[in-house]
């Protein structure tokens, strides 16, 4: 008994001792670079976790999951908050969810990207599916619960304001940039005003691909960045000059992170346009990234979700998951 | 047994053989007038029914009600669909009345307008009754929802926006035809890019009757057509200057199609302003209609809604339902 | 039993002796002052009641209560009515309530202001607690219904359109004067075409207390009023010459009441920044008002809200309730 005791105790202090380190710094931006308070310039990898809701209720929820994604190589995790999950859970439950997540990946020293996971037109109200329904309101309400929660907290680093914008080639009718650029731009000052430090990040049209209109009317707000979502379908081979032309360039000038990139092969399960591709993709995409200092989030570390990265509860890497475990424990930290 | 089945064989074989018909062309505009794949101009005369949700109800929404249609001398029919209705049978259930309507309006070949029924100011949410309630949002999910399940069906060629749009002296607050043009052509972007290839029909303001705006500044769209509700007492006689002022001059450069007449004395049932008239509105209003290539549709074919066509399950006509039944069956198919 | 009969009877006659008066005029603005129908210039001085469905779940919603109110001295009542109570109760109920409010408040010849009682930003409905949630459209359905309903009814003399408008320092995003203008327009439009005779009440930023922006942009409409929440903590002493340059300055051109003032000190129930503070303040703003023809009414006759004008259900008065009934006795009537 007490020797057990004792064991139990010890791997706690060595798990102290491994993990221990010092607070998490409060990230920011200085000109097209995400720095620490130290000024050094930070570069992330690492995982989308699938809906904290699903997880959840997958019994996956727990401290065990994150320090797997740790063991990986990760330095940052997006938590995709579906508006349906969000609603049905309710904010108080799901808080409960939000709060833990953040716990362990702070005892991992990973940095949490809170990303309000839609995927279409927010100003007609037009979206993909049924999970992805929300309204300008919420959208406000949300942002403000978030900055007032965990808006002092700097592990929680970036709020993802709205995952996926897109038209769908006007089957959602139509959204002008000056338009989306006023929401964000409302956002922004509504996480601000209730003390979100972190650093929000806006993604472009067409499912957060293509970011052309920052060039001449960039969101109206300091200590942000951008977001694309470069999967492999979206352009053809080569993929290196089309990505400059129409996200890349923004990383002159402003900070950029790609907090949805991955691939499968076409017979993995759920494998669907535009993430069909192979290893030739996770080289092109993580050198691209590489060089240019841009941050990456590989979707999604989850079994049922494609592309998955591992397959089964004992977190055997899927093809890409082989791939990007490999790639994350690559880099030096 | 077998003498039976054969009779009943038999019949369905004769029904087939009277009512098959080449299958129904897309109809499109040009010019000023709506026409078959063969260019040739359609005009038609035809009625709306009652709400499906209702006539469902009602136990009328069969195969026999369309049959009495066809038999009275309509080529087209409008179904009314009341935003409450489609809230409350929901999505899935009012689909299947849909689908069968436009399977019976097909086998006695007539064309389906379908017909958003909403009374009032859609900027404001204000309407006449609850039964009109709907938002913006619910409008372009409903239009999208049309366009993917009906958009490919020819038979279902006419898709009327908004039935009646008025701010009603003010009581609803006020509306720009700039404002109704601007929601107008985003409903018809959402409808053809989700694959809608009918022709989407515009109501001006005064509840359907006045199309004045559209003389400087018509729709932004190609291949739709114009709504006027011209019942008795929107004006008064002589009718027609006025109506050529109010509604009919648009005629000259696009489709019209009067998607609401009809009239009843005062001592009908229901009767109410602006509907209150006699043979003498249904003789000028036709052969305003007639003479113009205008198309018409009247309302209504039901026993309890006014004015009425029929009085009784046996479709004895009404005064209005034998002027028009008569008038009706008197053109050249 | 006769006896019995007899004397309420003698008490019914007597109280209709004290209480008959002749019609109550219908207010209207002449220039910058609320006249009644001879053009004689009105002052009122009154109370906040709290909200009807609160007192009704006390037992405090009746004729005694309002007995008690004109016994301190009012001539005005404003009934702060809460959207989620509105909605709790549901609106036929919450319309009894007010039917029997505006018949007892006749009784003793007070006039009534009916207040949509929400505190937030209705753009982005953000608000400050969820009893203050509401919607545009819900917004202009009741003006609507107050319109049509009380619009005729002299008594319900003031339509305060939205209690107090707030951004709370971006806390609820942002809010332009001039979209709250056309917010404001909109809704005196919907009242007058439903018949609403009485006087819209606007308010400024700030909670009700920044009325700067009337200067150069004053709301586009005729037989208005506007409305200030000068509570003492919003300014430092001497609170004079702010109170002229932050709302008193409107009441050269257009009428001003204020609609809630008050005050408590630190140790009373509630005791919350804006309202603390003490006899100097009652001295001050009722002088000012007095000065400049201001009609005022203190929040809030109530014992459980704050700040307090009673103690106990027998209405023992707290300070301010001391302070405030002996002022209003004091005018001549
Ligand atoms: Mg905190
Ligand atoms: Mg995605
Ligand atoms: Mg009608
Ligand atoms: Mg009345
Ligand atoms: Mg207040």
């Amino acid at each position: 008994m007490k020797f057990k005791l004792d064991l139990s105790l010890l791997l706690v202090l060595i798990s102290a001792a491994i993990y221990a380190q010092k607070p998490m710094d409060r990230l920011s931006v200085n000109q097209n670079e995400f720095v620490n308070e130290e000024g050094e310039i930070m570069v992330f990898r690492g995982v989308n976790t699938s809906d904290p809701d699903k997880l959840e209720k997958d019994d996956l929820w727990n401290e065990n999951y994150f320090k797997e994604i740790k063991d990986w190589g990760a330095t940052i995790v997006r938590f995709p908050i579906h508006p349906e999950a969000w609603r049905e859970r309710g904010e108080k439950e799901y808080l409960k969810l939000l709060d833990k997540g953040i716990e362990w990946a702070e005892k991992y020293s990973m940095y949490v990207i809170l990303d309000w996971h839609s995927i279409g037109n927010l100003k007609n109200q037009l979206y993909l599916d049924d999970m992805y329904y929300t309204t300008l309101p919420e959208t406000f309400a949300f942002w403000k619960l978030m900055a007032v929660r965990y808006g002092d907290r700097p592990s929680v680093a970036f709020y993802e304001l709205f995952n996926e914008p897109t038209v769908y080639n006007q089957r959602f009718g139509t959204l002008k940039w000056k338009e989306w650029k006023s929401i964000m731009e409302e956002i922004i000052i509504i996480i601000r005003a209730n003390g979100g430090e972190g650093i929000p990040l806006v993604a472009g049209f067409n499912w957060a691909y293509d970011l052309g209109p920052v060039k001449e009317q960039p969101i109206d707000a300091e200590n942000i960045g951008y977001v694309a979502h470069p999967y492999p379908q979206k352009r053809e081979k080569p993929w290196e000059p089309k990505w400059t032309e129409d996200w890349g360039f923004v990383k002159e000038k402003y900070p950029v992170i790609l907090t949805e990139i991955g691939f499968c092969d076409e017979s993995s399960p759920g494998a669907h346009v535009p993430v069909i591709s192979d290893e030739s993709y996770g080289d092109a995409i993580s050198n691209y990234a590489d060089i240019n200092n841009i941050s990456y989030v590989i979707w999604v570390f989850d079994m049922d979700w494609a592309p998955r990265m591992y397959k089964d509860r004992e977190f055997t890497p899927s093809r890409q998951g082989e791939y990007f475990k490999k790639k994350m424990r690559s880099y030096k930290k």
